[in-house]
């Protein structure tokens, strides 16, 4: 199988290279830039020295020949590529918000600025949060070639953590659920400015883009999706820490008290809680319930492809307190991404995405 | 005047030290270790060098001849020096916990599994945050040497950030307040484990004691202080990040609707809850509520005594999220302490404690 | 193949055990740890949660049934377990110091402080600096098991950016070989102690034993291995950085001046070096030799058995200036490690260790 | 007085505005900055906020009523400021390195690029390195209105690293000394770039600039003027760490063996080595020499005026071993400027300048 990268030069687009590398039914990658068309990936990123030293293409030549396409590309500027691809059908895999929000253009509209270039294109992508939509995925790849719409890094992080309490009908909807998510400097991608810039960031820690962010919509988008028909309201707060990698979500959900007036003891509501929460997951390669009383850190989870969730009860105040880990270049991004492609292609869902956690 | 600093090797200790040896006021300083006693300050923390060479004697050593003493001190092993101070007749700045639930033995109990020593004690004691209790502190200083318990870490972080909302009754007092709180590691103390050990913490975020952290009780407490007779709900959850010193607390405040009803629009909302702030901190020295836009980040309170404040509202969920930044080490431990001795003594209350934070 | 794993709940063996449970010919792993027996690794090591859950042995009982046994032990306590391997004939791969001298005892015990319990032991074992000694290694498996010293990390760094240079013939050998050498936090090992307290080592830098460090021998003593007879001079001096993982060696090397007025041009000079450099190590797999211009940084080599070398001439003081990059816990232990391993067992040197470089 | 800062927006013109807002003597401030002309110093520092608010100024509107200006440019545009401040009488404190080699302009354009454009104010200029030149400084201060070419950050760690050793003849000056420096990322100034993009320096080290970095031929200048009459050669190597400040310099000098041959016993001459250096500094406030056995540390002098030197001495290799580490910012900047400037105005040397390091 041949992959094409658009966009192979960003971070995420790099970590795809990466990824892809060592993936077994990969044979061959196409990678195109912009910024670097004509040079060697290997000496923009000097990682990649004497192992990866593809030459770097225009976008358009690395469609012909591929048998799936992923774009890493900025939001608003790839829908060309995916029109291309599909008529081609060619599979076509979006690491950028473009197709994330289905045919909401207005939603899409309001937060990313612009129209829908393809409104058709948007009616059958699939939005791809493999633990929400895997099915969907399966039994549309079968007779199409697909757009999939792979999933911000906060998003993610913040839906893992919610999806079985949402589902299984705990949560008092009339009170929000607060996310309060915490980045590394990776997610600010590889240009520099000044927020990331090393003196400005290290040793630090702030809040950024308080009650505005974009990832908002996708996040309470998701908790509908996952609320049988209920609205949860959603607040969420993102934080750039001074790390590399990896997001940690600390998500407050409001328990639903009915349900809890039968229980007679907090402990057990906790106890209640983790077996639901590791009953709901115990077939997902990639999500890590952990034992009661530990708590998810971010450098637990590093390189590879898991989410690591904590459930914890503070049943004093009726709220489930949930905290999740993924490193956002990987499950936050290209590992996702190649989850997807392993289910187009109808590959072992983990082909490529075995690398155990480092320590540190 | 003379200083005397029990517990004078410990992080706390050794930034009373530095602050204090630049205090105009301190002529003199009486430091004591239990770890390093008989040898120089400057040997256990060769930044001292040359500066500050004083010899580390037994606690009962600094009492005798100090006009304040400051203790520095795990919790639950000081009283028996206040009780000494108290007969002396020598201010107390207590740093640990051992004070701060005044007469509610209960409390403290249940949270650091000791006893009062001496209950008398607790009755007359002041909780030094001195924005809330400023002026108690001065009056009962002209009378009587005082006890002061200086607030931790937290708390301190935490309660600033909500005192105005809560003071002005704009909260609702049925939803949780949530005090989501990041601390560097320079909060953990100075003996090594492995939670702080390098390998362990760099490049890694993690929630921590989640539901059950020793200062939760202390920020409820101080809520319901603040909150005129109120009883504010609070869910606390501290995390470590890699930093040296700071503390970011984002404060998301249930807004009480029925006030809300009477504005027209979300943005005057905010607009008004910052001019609430501004106003109500507008003579405080050491709290700066930031221009409405921007978020406080612990790298601008650096090295210095301030608190930090942004506000933001969340119209549509009716909720306020503040965060809250300071220099754990200072404003919430040793520069507190400071600022509490200067009121004690009828200095002004910036004194020795000017510092511009640091840029990095 | 069975592996067992001696001392696998320190740093340099929980990454055999992440390396190894990716290793395609190792269908099993025997864990030992002296402070965890009987718990599980994933219970001392959350990363491998799920995926790797062994039980922790007693040393002892991970001899029997294993083809191979490493040992990460600290210094001066595993000689009973090479002499049990070589009695039951299994190789035996010590990533401690204890076989590094070959039978010079004397240079052992005065720097690690201890006599040979089994001299015989350390006639037949083999220094495992593969690129040095890989045909003395595979010759001597086929006829007998063997232990493999597995050199120390900073040696690792140093020999490799030496080693052409000193068998050309190019070093001036009265002037001292300078090693000037940063390392990681990692490489301090997993206990805590205060030089490796977050607070105390973050954001600084500083020389630690300086003209004392027991790598020094070793150092000196590959050199002269490599200089064909010469007696090079060395002084080596490590720093500690705020890094997880990595080494850094500044290598500077005196030019042979006959062989330098031969040239006529500076720039010649460098290039030649280059070329030699590039040519000398063109079979190796793992050392790259960084074009012209470029410098070795240990993020270019972070989570790979790669060792980076860059060359740069100061003419004017007929001085070589290598950098070399490794990653301490990789190339420095346990990837070298299991080169040794695979060159021991016959297989493709690079198995189990195509790990390309993260980005960050 | 009034003080005015040239370039008041970048990293070390900002540490200017700290320092000199709670320098004792300096009643006034006039900041200029040509990014942010027409704002306030608060607004492009938060740090600042609430304490120093000036206006920010052309250039040319802080001379006309400053009693002394500070020059905080890059390189090669600042003349014209020096000529007009010496056409107003006012001393010109300069932190580029437009004034550093003197009437050496051939030196000075070979590495700057460009030529003098007021040559004659290169004739009276002075080098600012207090510790060499303090009574020329004072000397001609009393007669005229000064140009002071503040040091380079390197070049002071180096110079006061190896000037007792150089002054007093220890040196072989038939071998180079090797400077090996390594710097926090603040000294790369505030613009940002891909170099100190947060994910491509932390958790990383690289040397650049090998053999090239424009402060070589500083270096050597200035270890020339120490050697009296000697030329030693020097090979200088900078590496870029991921600290916030500090610089740290660990120097490889080769001794003179002829002295060496008097001495018995290799530890006192490291003995005596230390009671050269520690006499020689004995009057110098803002150098300590360490006790032997210690090491220099960045973290031990951060935001302080200090240079820390140790001293060891590898007697096999007639090498004696010096590690210094001064905060970049302050002692490689600001501080050292402010020096410059209380001993132009006869003022205590440390005033303004009392801060003793602050832990981590």
């Amino acid at each position: 199988m041949k992959a094409g990268i658009i966009g192979a030069t960003g971070y995420a687009g790099a970590e795809l290279v990466r990824l892809l590398s060592g993936h077994p039914k990969i044979k061959d990658l196409l990678l195109s830039s912009v910024s670097f068309e004509g040079g060697k990936i290997e000496d923009v990123y000097p990682n990649f020295l004497g192992k990866i030293s593809a030459r770097l293409l225009k976008a358009e030549d690395t469609l012909d020949s591929a048998d799936v396409v992923f774009a890493a590309l900025p939001h608003a500027v790839g829908e060309t590529y995916a029109a291309a691809c599909m008529e081609r059908k060619i599979h076509y895999i979006d690491l950028s918000a473009d197709f994330r929000f289905d045919d909401d253009e207005e939603t899409y509209s309001i937060w990313y600025g612009k129209k829908y270039q393809f409104p058709k294109l948007h009616k059958t992508s699939i939005y791809g949060l493999v633990e929400l939509n895997r099915q969907k995925i399966k039994e549309n790849a079968v007779s199409n070639k697909l757009i999939i719409a792979n999933p911000g890094c906060y998003p993610t992080a913040a839906s893992l953590g919610a999806f079985p309490a949402l589902n299984k009908g705990l949560v008092n909807l009339e009170i929000p659920i607060i996310v309060n998510a915490v980045s590394g400097v990776s997610g600010g991608g590889r240009e520099p400015q000044r927020s990331f810039h090393y003196p400005e960031c290290a040793d630090s820690i702030t809040a950024y883009k308080v009650a505005s962010h974009r990832h908002s919509p996708e996040i309470e988008r998701n908790f509908s999706m996952m609320a049988n028909g209920g609205k949860p309201k959603v607040i969420f707060t993102p934080h750039l820490a001074p790390l590399n990698r990896g997001i940690l979500c600390t998500i407050y959900i409001p328990l639903n008290t009915e349900r809890q007036n039968a229980q007679t003891q907090a402990s057990a509501t906790a106890e209640e809680i983790y077996m639901l929460y590791a009953d709901f997951y115990k077939d997902e390669p990639f999500v890590r319930v952990l034992p009661l009383g530990k708590t998810a850190a971010t450098n637990r989870v590093r390189l590879s492809n898991f989410c690591d969730i904590s459930v914890h009860v503070d049943s004093g105040n009726s709220t489930l307190i949930v905290t999740t880990a993924i490193d956002n270049m990987i499950k936050g991004a290209a590992g996702q991404a190649i989850q997807n492609m392993n289910i187009l292609f109808g590959l072992e869902e983990t082909t490529g995405l075995e690398a155990i956690p480092s320590l540190f």
